[in-house]
C-alpha cells in the first residue's frame, strides 16, 4: 500500500505521525512511503533518517496526498487539509469530529473518505489511544501544576511540592480517579505531596490504594467533600469529564471563587 | 554467682526479668539461680521450664533474696522489697530514683546495695534499654490510640485509622521525632494514616522523611505550627518530655480545651 | 420523593443511614427528609446539623414511617419496626432474610413492601456495600487481634505485633483470600507481622503477591497446611465463610484444641 | 531586644526572613519587632498578619535600620543596605563573603558589625542552613530538568521523565551523591527515571542504595565512567562543586561538546 | 476410585504425580490410592509417608496400572507407558501432544483413553497449570542467568545482578510481558537490575509499571527496539513463543550473532 | 611511577588488578604502566585495550617486576612470586598475613618490601575494601544459598525461595547481622523469602528493620533462638566470624548433625 505521511501544519503540533522506525517496519513488509520534507523536524528526524529506512521524501503536501492510498496525520484536518484528501482515501488520524466544524465531516462523507479516528479505536474494551494520551496528561498535570506552585509563578507561593526536612509537602487534591486521575495522584504521591483523590466510584478509589499506596486518601465525592478538597488544596486537579448541566450541583459559584487561589487544571478522563 | 529472681509484686508489672532461655545461658555459665515459684505465671512459664534448665525453685521472696548474691527484677522496689534486700546485695532493676520515695534511696544507701538501673545503663553514648522501651512506646501509643479511635470508645467518632475506599484514614499528628515519635510515626504511616511530624530538629524530620517515607508531612515546630496540629488531629500522640516550665509557651489553655476532643498520649521520648 | 430516617433501636448500631451531606444532597435534589429526633447522635450530628441542611425534624418512629415514601435504615428490622411500615412503601436496609425471623418475611410480603437489601445489591457483578463491610471487617480483625495479643488480655501472651529490633513480630495466619482476608493481610503485613494466607484458589494468592507484598507466605489450602498453618500461628483469623458440612474436613476436633491457645475470629467472607 | 526585618531589595529574593508566626514567638519571648512595610508581600504575607502577632510596622528601611539592635535578612546585602547599617549592630543574613565585593566587607568591619552568615552556621559537623538549601536545590534541579525534557523546550526532546507503559523513562545521571545529588537521584527515581549516580565517594553511593533504592546505579567515578554517563543521559545533573583546576581530568572539551545535546545545571553541592 | 501413581521414569523428572498430604485427602474422601514403590523418593517422599496416610504402595508399574481406574502423572508418557495403560483408563498427564510422537496418540485413541491434558485445564479462561509453570520458569530464567553471568561460567563476566556500592546493577532485558515475562522482570528488579521489558501490548507493559514497579523501563517491540534491547543487554531474557516465520522480522541474523555474547533463554510465554 | 600489573597466577583468581580505565587515569596522570601479556584475559580485557590507554605491554611476570617500582596484584602472592620481587618495591595486594605461610612474611622483611595489604586499609575507622568484599559475600551467599535449593542440587529440596502463588516461600535465616549479614538478608528479602536475622547487637538489627524492612524478623542472639532457627531454616547463613573457644556455647553438636540436611555456608563478616 502506498502510505502517505504530511508535515502537521498546526504551531502546537510537534509530533509526526510515523517515526523512522515505524517506517522501516513497514517498508519491510512491503509498503511504499511518502514522506513530506521537514514532516518529522519538530520531532528531531531529519529527512536523511526516513531515507535510510526506505522512505520516499516528497517536497510538499499535495504530492504526498496525490500519492497515497493512505493518510496518516496526527492533528485533526484543517479546511485546507481536507481539500487535499482524495476521493475514496483513507486517513488515520485524531478527527475530534464531536467538536469539529460541520463542513469538515461533510467533506469528508462527500469524498467517501474511510476515516479512522485514534480517539475511537477500541480493543478489548478500552480505547487505547486515548488510554495512552490520558496517561500523560495525569503525569503533566501533576508537572505542570508543581511549576505554578513555585514562588515564579504569579499564582504559586513558593511551594515545593514534596516538601523538605520541617517543611510540610503539598495537598494535591484530584478529582476523578479514571486513568487521568490515577495517574496524576500516582505522581503527585511519588514526588512526595500529600495526596486526595475524591471519585463516586469506590471500585476505583480501591484501585488506588491497591495499586499506588494505602497512603492516599481516597473520598467519595458529595457536595460537601468537594468543597472541603478545593479549601484543602495547594493544588486541585480536576480529571473529570464536566457535562454542562451537571456542573452546578458539584462545584458551585462560592467554590470558583475559592479556587481562584488554587490551579484548576481540568482535563479530560 | 548466685542469682536471684523474685516474682513481681505490682499487680500490673507481668514481665519476668529473666525467661528459662536465659537462665539456660547462666546456668551454662556455671552460675547458681534461684527463682521464686510462680514468678514466669503472668509471661507464661511454669516453674517445670525453669526446673529444666536447671534453676533452683524456692518457695518464697524472702528465701530468693537471702540465697542470692545478686537479684534481677524488673519494677522498681516496693518498701516491703527494699527490706528484703541483704547488705552489699547487687541490685539489676528499673529504679526510677528521680520519681522514687525518699526512704527507698535512703535505705539501698545504708544496706550499701550495687543498684544498677536499667534506665540509666549506658551503650555508646546511647541508653540501650530505654531505647527499646521507647520503640515499644511509640507502636504501643498508635495501637491504643486506634482503639480509642474506634466507635466504642466514648471520645471515638467511628474513624477507621487506615480508612477504605471511599474514606479518608485518620490524620495523625506526632509531637515529637525521637525514638518515641519516629516508631509512633512509622506504625501510624504504615497502617494507611495521614501522618504528620511535629519537632524542632530538622535532623531528626529528615530521618523520618529518609528511614520511613518521604510521604509523612514533617514541620518545623513552634506555636502555630503545633495549635494547628492539634486541631487537624484525628489522633493525637505527645511524644516529647515536657519540662513544666516550657509547656505554656507551646500548649496553651485554648489548646488543651480544643484537645479535649482529641487524644493526648503524653509519653517519654 | 419522601424519605424517612428513623433512629436505630438496636443498642450496637451506631450509625445512622444518611449523613447530613447527603441529605443536603437530596434536599437540593427536591425530595423532603424526615429526620427523627436523635437519630445521628450516636454518629455524632446533631439534629441542628440536619436541619441546616434542609431536613424536618420528627419526634417519634411513628411519624417517620406515616410520612414517607421511602424509608432508609442500616439494621435488619426487628419486629416491632415491621409493624410501623406502611402498605407498598420502600424500605432500603440491611435485611439478612436468610438468618431473619419467618413473620418478618411474611408481613414484609404481605404489605407488599418494597425491600432492597443493601447486602444485595449487584454492580458489575459484585456486591458493592458487602465489599466495603468486608474491607473494614478484614482491617478490624486485625486490629483486635493485636489487642488480644497483648498482656492486659487473659489469652494474650504479650507479643507486640510488628516486634521490635531483637524481637520477632507475630505470626498471624489467614484462613481465606476473599476481600476480608486480603484486607486482613494487608493490615498485618504492614503492622510488620510474619503473614501466611491459606486458600485454594492460586488467583486469589497471586493477587495477594502482587497487590500487597512478595513478602507474603501464600499456602494452598488442604488439611496439612491448615493444621500447621494453626500450630505455627500466634493470630489466626478465619476469614472463610464455613458451611457446616464442609468443616469436618479442614478444622479437625485436635486442630480445635490446639486453637485454643490462639485467638479465632471467624468472619464472613 | 530590638529586631528589625526590611523588605528584600533584590528583585528575584521573593522571601521574607521572619514569617509572622517567628514574629509571634518572638514577641512572647519579649523582643520588639520592627517590619518594613510590604517586606511579606512576595511570600504572601500582609503587614495586618505581622502586626496581629505584635510586629511594629514602619514605613521605610532607614527606620528599621536604626531602631533596631539585630537585623535578619535573607540575600546579601547590597552596598546600599550595608550604609544603612549602624555601628556595632548584629547582622543575621546569607553574606556570601568569598565571593563578594571587597568594600562591603571592609564597610562591616569598618561600622565593627556582628554579622552572621547563614551559609556558616556550624551545629554538630553540619551546616544546617546550607542542607536545607541544598535539599531544595537537589529536587529543583529535577523539576527544572524535567521541563527542559519536554516538547516545548528548545533543547527538549519530548521526553516525559518517568515515561508511560510501552515508552521508556528519562535515564538521569547525578553527578555527585552529597546532599544535592542525593536529593536530586531521590527526586527523579520516585518520578520513575532510570537514574544513575556517579562519585568517588564508596559511602555516599552505598547510602544511595541504602536509604533511596537497590534500583539506582551508582558507579565509581573516572573519566570513563563519567563520559559514558554523559553520552548516556537524558539529564546530566551535576552536583559536586568543580573546582578549576580538577575539571580538565574529568570533563573533556569532547564531553563539553556532547553535552549541548543534554542538560547541564551545574550547582554546588 | 482407583488411583495409580506410578513412578516417573524419564532421568529429569524429580517429581511426583501426587504428594502424601494430597494421597491423605483422597484417601479420607473414600478413594483407594496405588503408589509405586520409590515414587516420592526424588521428592523426598518415603514409601513409609504414603502409606500412613492410607496409600497401597505396589512393587511395580505393572500393577499400578492393572489395579487403577485413574493413572496420575507428570511427565508425557514414553512408548512403554503408553503401553501399560488399559483400555478405557483415565490418565491425568501432562501429554503435549502436539509436539508428540504419532504412534502415542494413535495408541491412547485406540485404548479409548481419556486423557486429561494439564497443559490444557482451562478454568475462567486461563490455564491454570501453565500458568503456575510460566510463574516458576521466569523466576528461574532469573536465577539461571544470574548464575551465567558470574564469573565462573564460560561466558559470564563477572557481574553481580544487583551490583554493590560503585558498581552499577546488571541491565536485564525480557522480551515479553507475559505471565514469564512479568514473573521474570519482578525477579530481576527485585535483585536491584536495571530491568526493561519488550513488548507490543501496551496494556501488558502498563501492568509491569503498575504490579511491580514505575521504575521498570517498558519499551513498545519493533526491531529497532528489540535490537537496541539485545546490545544492550548484560542478561537477555527471551519470554515469547517465537513462531518460525515471525523470527526474521524481529531477531536478525546480525542480532543473533550479537547475542552470542549475552545470555538467551528462550523460553514458553 | 613505574608500576606494573602481573597476571596473576592462582587459577580461581580472575580479576586483574587495575582495569584498562584505571590506566587510562594514571598514565594520563604521569605514570608509566607496565602490563605483563595476558593480565586481563580471565576479566575480559585485552593487551590491545590496556596498549590503547598507554600501557607497555610485556611478555613475561619477571619484566613487570624488574621494570617497576609498584607492583599491583589481587591474590596475596604465592612464594615463587615473592621471590620476584625487587628490594625496597612497594607491593599493593590482599596479603592475608595472618593465615601467610611464615617464610613469605620473612622473605617480604628481609627484601624491605613497603607492603600494603588492601585488606587493613583503613579510612575514616572503616575497612573500605572489606566492607565491598562483604557486601558481595552477603549477595552471593544467597545466590549460591537459592542454587542449592533447587532440585538439581544433591542436597536440594526444589524449593523456589521466593515461592510462588500457593507456595510458601524458603525460610532463610541469617547468623550475624554485620555487613555480610545486611547484604544476605537484604538479597534473600527481596527475592521474596521469609527472613530471619539473628544477632546480639540490637543496634545492627534495629539497622535491619529500618534500612531494609519491617518484615524482616529479627531476634536476639541466644543459643535457644540459634538452635530454633537451625530447625526452622530452609537456608541458613552463617555470617559471623567464628573463633574456636565460643562455638561450643553456640552451635552445638545435635545442631551440626541438624544442620546436615540445611546449607551452612560460614563466612567471614
Amino acid at each position: 500500500m502506498r502510505i502517505g505521511i504530511p508535515k502537521e501544519t498546526t504551531r502546537e503540533e510537534k509530533r509526526v505521525s510515523i517515526v523512522p522506525a515505524g517506517v522501516d517496519a513497514l517498508v519491510k513488509s512491503g509498503h511504499t512511503i511518502f514522506v513530506e520534507t521537514g514532516a518529522g523536524v519538530e520531532s528531531h528526524f531529519t529527512d536523511e533518517e526516513y531515507r535510510k529506512v526506505g522512505a520516499n521524501i516528497v517536497y510538499n503536501a499535495e504530492e504526498v496526498y496525490q500519492r497515497s492510498e493512505m493518510i496518516v496525520k496526527i492533528a485533526p484536518l484543517t479546511e485546507k487539509e481536507v481539500d487535499l484528501l482524495q476521493d475514496e482515501q483513507i486517513l488515520f488520524s485524531f478527527l475530534h469530529l464531536a467538536v469539529g466544524k460541520k463542513n469538515v465531516i461533510e467533506k469528508l462523507l462527500k469524498k467517501k473518505v474511510t476515516a479512522i479516528a485514534y480517539e475511537l479505536i477500541e480493543k478489548d474494551d478500552q480505547l487505547p489511544v486515548l488510554q495512552s494520551m490520558s496517561e500523560i496528561a495525569g503525569q503533566l498535570a501533576v508537572q505542570v501544576g508543581e511549576r505554578y506552585l513555585g514562588s515564579d509563578s504569579p499564582l504559586g507561593r513558593g511551594i515545593l511540592m514534596g516538601g523538605i526536612g520541617g517543611v510540610a509537602p503539598a495537598a494535591v487534591v484530584v478529582l476523578g480517579a479514571g486513568v487521568v486521575g490515577f495517574n496524576a495522584a500516582r505522581a503527585a504521591h511519588s514526588r512526595g505531596a500529600h495526596v486526595i483523590v475524591i471519585d463516586n466510584d469506590m471500585r476505583r478509589l480501591r484501585r488506588i490504594n491497591t495499586d499506588i499506596s494505602k497512603n492516599i486518601s481516597t473520598v467519595a465525592a458529595n457536595p460537601f467533600t468537594i468543597a472541603r478538597g478545593v479549601k484543602f488544596a495547594d493544588l486541585f486537579i480536576g480529571a473529570i469529564q464536566i457535562k454542562a448541566e451537571k456542573t452546578p450541583h458539584l462545584v458551585t459559584e462560592t467554590m470558583v471563587k475559592t479556587m481562584k487561589k488554587v490551579l484548576s487544571l481540568l482535563m479530560y478522563q
